[in-house]
């Protein structure tokens, strides 16, 4: 316990941070009160204005500034008319895709997994908002960027399947060694799943 | 850029943190939308509450819920009483002591070290609120809990003269090998104190 109760407080409240432990929650704390404390306090703003005012694309189901409206990606007609659906599990997927600079289709983010240990169903995930774009867009392929543990192995079978009954395409990205990946840093599943999966080389 | 304006803008404030940057600041932005806000709402307000309402005590200059107050310790007569100041470089250096459960005298914070370079002399530290205290309290002994660093010694010195300026004993807690530690991981100016400053055995 500190001389502050406000203190003791802030500490305890910085913890809720992942991978922030008491040591790093208290350094932060004492950082932020000793410094320019105005700076912290637009912190504390960017907190409050985030969590009151971030919602979601009805569409995708992105995070969006604008509530009930669609998202940029959701607004262009022209992602829309690639018919290509990526399935993601977070909004910082959507992110890295974008920034990879190569898909220009639109998405889907589930902010989950299926998961009955935890009580995550299809409901949850809003897979209902899913299908009802697959049906009605013109969907002519749905892409799974979803991470090969358990649960993510359950859920992109599941979407395989609501997909194959619409006639509509599924496929999943590619895995494999990383660029500039060294093969021993690589574990022994990738490795296996990069060899059964060679492709021509192409010279 | 992520589809938020909102988002970016947490996660650029996220920075202002030691040791968190911009990839550790965006896993801490998409997990604090992804799980319970409440708890988001929370930090922002500790952080809110603690800028505004930390304040020093007047006595030792630690921080107090009670801005203009005496502190706990100042307020203790027994701690007065001891005629014992420890000097620190920061609140946080008062907290590790009082978890020592050694020490019963009272303390002053200096919020910093005399650096010429970055500005900082003795008004800047409250070197007058300190001489103000060893004339008029009845202190016996000021105990120097200083990094020995640069800027930490050019401070002890400054201190440690202006205290015997006063016929008050001027002492610095021990430097050496700490308990348990391993001769190899500490370094060599460490290892040539413990040396030099050597006790008997007690036996």
């Amino acid at each position: 316990m500190s001389a502050s109760r406000r203190l003791d407080e802030l500490i305890e409240a910085l913890q809720i941070m992942p991978g922030i432990g008491p040591v790093s929650a208290a350094r932060i704390a004492y950082y932020l009160l000793d410094r320019k404390r105005s700076d912290a306090l637009s912190l504390s703003d960017a907190i409050a204005h985030a969590v009151n005012e971030i919602g979601q694309c009805p569409c995708c189901h992105n995070y969006s500034d604008a509530d009930g409206e669609l998202c940029s990606q959701c607004a262009s007609a022209k992602r829309r008319e690639s018919g290509q659906i990526c399935v993601v599990e977070s909004p910082s997927d959507v992110e890295a895709i974008e920034n990879s600079g190569t898909y220009h289709g639109t998405y889907f983010v589930l902010h989950g997994l299926l998961s009955p240990i935890e009580g995550i169903g299809p409901e949850e995930l809003g897979f209902d908002a899913l299908i009802e774009r697959m049906s009605k867009d013109k969907v002519k392929e749905v892409i799974l960027a979803i991470s090969q543990t358990v649960e993510g192995e359950v859920t992109s079978q599941y979407l395989a399947a609501l997909a194959k009954k619409l006639d509509i395409t599924v496929s999943r990205i590619a895995s494999g060694v990383p660029i500039g990946g060294n093969l021993n840093s690589v574990d022994g599943n990738t490795l296996a799943l990069s060899i059964n999966y060679r492709r021509p080389f192409e010279s």
